[in-house]
């Protein structure tokens, strides 16, 4: 049986990156960079004031201090956004805000504290004398921003690659960039099988149950940023199924939950080993033992026939959702253009005994909690692949090795880390 | 002057949680659970199987193994979603797929892998005999999940407060739920200011900057789950700012960007002052000194007069989004109904000197890296508020306190981290 490294292997194989598309800044949050950003701006556009106060010439200002203060006639006042038309010469000085272009002639700017202009504004109602006096020296450069010092014009300001964050935004912004070419998300076609399975909003036949796995699934995709299409729900049998399939054919990937585990009416991976090509079948993880990965036929765009990636996750609800953490969200998040594809990992102290008489690697879901520097993980109670609420209890994974048979209370572990605290924010 | 904790406090203390709203399940990811979930309903149904094989009577399998199979009769089948009329009498089995209800009179299920199904399967081409071999004993109860072992009827499945991941949504399709009260997401106004500023599309005169603020703030609001309202660019005049303010009435917080400073155009801190609640001004921490808080007038959805919080950020890029990060994150937080306000922070060990001369606390923009086992942070470069591109190469922000007048190289500090890894997924 393949592990957990050799399945995801293959199924990255099979998954491209997807094409570029054009989107307004705003709306690539999350999404990677299709193009380099080269500015044709300097930002700042000229050397300018990082403080609000004086422009002068630090050469005046030498052996000033709070008891020795020297005098500068005030020739000009120069606010961000303006470009003051008067030189700096010696004994003047420039009133100038934050931002303000540095008037020639200056080479450095006194802040207002450093001055007695907040005093002179006080007593006299916004009348300015036309006089400043500076308490303390300034040296060449002093309280100066230079041009192009964030972004300088005709350099790489963002690479291609990048994952676009608020801060990316706000460089685009500044380059003078709206839209931006990026990597597309995913749409994600979601079908569950089942006799049992029945929508929410109709009402519940004895021993019938609702559709689960399509919602969490959904989720899953929302929160890696993918585009969920819900087909609903296809009955064992195969005309069926085979017709809801049909439905797939211009999405980038196919989930499917149920149908590929030991039963008579498991038919998922019977018809994807037939109409398609099934590359593997069953993991040796527990939950998600019963996994199959194949590629169905469907269509691009511009209706050229492509294969579709399918995977057929097991359809017990925590099978699900970890089968689609280990497996699915990397596929997702390659296909989006991203780099980093594991899922944050840390060393914890494991507070429970666990067995493992499946010789598979196990991913139990546990409550991990940082004391005194070290991270404790107690597992959620009953494992049963069937508990969706033990994955509600979680906020992480412990991993319990294939071929280690025991971890004992005080053992540490590696685990996956679900949330980082309440960073869920979609 | 404030410190960090002591602005945050104040503001936490005029911002409040907001009302509920009635969503579908699938819209409410990251918002909070304005009700506690009870089922009426169990989950699974009925006791069922939790494999496929064979449900049979313990005692029936009695000493069973590979070499001295039990041969019992087969006589049903029972799948998901179906409930078999046949009772399991002793030596009798009714073949059984993963979900199907008990049958009456079986404790237990034996596996295929545990008797010769598969084998005969292949060998008669489906043509199913009318017994069973079985090499293995069972235990009572042994692969039957319970009745209401994920969900139990009329027991709060969900509490009130609780964040939805895709596994609260999962849990909720389970227990028949489609639509969910939550917390709703606040609606943030952003509205720049700046004589300088001047909108993405349009050209650039000598000397002015397009406004990068609003689009990283936007990002922002997007990333921790608002909705961003952007209200564009007030020219540094009264007028103007008055009228634009008057926008933002229905809002639940107003961002400003710029204005706060000491120079003589910085108005936002004025009009606050004059037309609203100036809360507090200046907080002892860099970069983001000027920050302004307070509350404006507005009306609710029903038209009553209100009382709308107002942070003033900075104009400096930098100084801009980690004002946001600070003060603005903990308080759409808590609006959203959320109880972990706190960004993760971790230890690091710091690879630059860095001295803090302002007396302020410093947040400084690092590129923060796990080796063998310690967290490592270097300074992204030059640490000036107007570099944006410090932000844009940073994953975290090392914190010198501000009575440190220095930290060596080697020393080992606190960091707030902007990214897990490529958690950034909206």
């Amino acid at each position: 049986m393949l592990t957990v490294e050799e399945a995801l292997q293959k199924i990255l194989a099979e998954v491209n990156v997807l094409e570029e598309e054009t989107v307004p800044i705003m709306e690539a949050l999350g999404q990677v960079l299709a193009e380099d950003i080269v500015s044709n701006i300097n930002v700042p556009p000229l050397d300018n004031s990082a403080m609000d106060g004086f422009a002068v010439r630090s050469e005046d200002t030498r052996g000033a201090n709070e008891k020795a203060p020297i005098t500068l006639k005030v020739t000009d006042t120069v606010v961000a956004g303006g470009i003051s038309k008067k030189e700096v010469v010696p004994g003047t000085a420039i009133r100038i805000m934050t931002g303000a272009p540095i008037p020639s002639g200056a080479d450095s700017v006194v802040q207002f504290e450093d001055t007695d202009d907040q005093k002179n504004k006080d007593a006299s109602s916004n009348q300015r004398p036309g006089q400043v006096s500076i308490f303390a020296e300034t040296k060449p450069g002093q309280n100066i921003r230079l041009a192009g010092e964030d972004i300088a014009q005709g350099k790489t300001t963002l690479k291609k690659g990048t994952v676009i964050r608020p801060q990316e935004i706000g460089l685009m912004a500044s380059a003078g960039r709206s839209q931006v070419k990026v990597i597309r998300r995913p749409v994600v076609a979601i079908l569950s099988t089942g006799d049992e399975l029945v929508e929410l909003d109709k009402p519940l036949p004895e021993g019938k149950i609702h559709d689960s796995n399509a919602y969490s699934i959904a989720g899953l995709v929302k929160r890696y940023g993918g585009i969920p299409r819900m087909l609903g729900i296809a009955r064992d049998n195969e005309k069926e199924l085979v017709k809801k399939l049909k439905q797939v054919q211009d999405a980038d990937v196919l989930l499917t939950t149920g149908g590929v585990s030991m039963g008579d009416y498991d038919m998922v991976k019977d018809i994807l080993a037939r109409d398609g090509e099934m590359v593997f079948w069953k993991v040796r993880v527990k939950p998600g033992k019963p996994l199959a990965f194949g590629k169905i036929k469907g269509k691009d765009r511009n209706g050229k026939a492509k294969s579709i990636p399918h995977l057929g996750l097991p359809g017990n609800v925590t099978s699900c959702m970890v089968s689609f953490e280990l497996f699915v969200r990397p596929a997702l998040l390659k296909m989006m253009g991203k780099q980093n594809l594991a899922k944050p990992s840390i060393d914890v102290i494991i507070e429970d005994t666990i067995k493992n008489n499946a010789g598979r690697r196990i991913y139990d879901r546990a409550i991990i909690e940082k004391r005194n520097g070290h991270y404790y993980a107690r597992l959620t109670g009953p494992q049963g692949s069937g508990i969706l609420s033990s994955m509600s209890l979680a906020n992480g994974l412990v991993i319990i090795p294939e071929d280690t048979k025991r971890v004992n209370k005080g053992d540490t572990v590696q685990a996956l880390m679900l949330d980082w605290n309440e960073e869920v924010n979609i």
